[in-house]
């Protein structure tokens, strides 16, 4: 079966990101001015031929922990759609 | 009325994605060889407050054009989530 994976990957609540806060004041330098805690992180998507869905999840979850995302910083989560 | 914005940022179908190509390679290093067509993008997640959700939709489009998304290479979706 194929699976498209969509995966988002965060940083942690507990800490800060700079680039969301840079975003914040350049979005209200643009006069948007009801925006606030913008947080900045990465959208991942693949495809992948697995027998199982339960494989698919398998696979995705160890590519997140061990390559795309950084546990110390970042969190992640994901879904996958049957193609 | 509160909302938050879950906006993914994608590089162009049309155009290749090095970044993607790289972890795509990572992966398959990784001993992960289902995965294929990875594709890399931003994720960004913010907080409006305006009084309809017809604003809140229109501030961030006007967000994503002027700031967020670069429409040259990239293409932009978001959803709102009333808070």
């Amino acid at each position: 079966m194929k699976f498209r994976a969509e995966i988002d990957i965060m940083p942690l609540e507990a800490l800060l990101d700079p680039q969301g806060k840079a975003v914040n004041a350049g979005l209200r330098n643009l006069g948007l001015n009801n925006i606030s805690s913008v947080r900045v992180g990465k959208h991942i998507t693949l495809q992948l031929e697995t027998a199982t869905e339960a494989e698919a999840r398998a696979e995705v979850e160890e590519a997140c922990k061990k390559l795309l995302a950084n546990l110390i910083m970042e969190s992640y989560r994901f879904d996958l759609v049957a193609l």
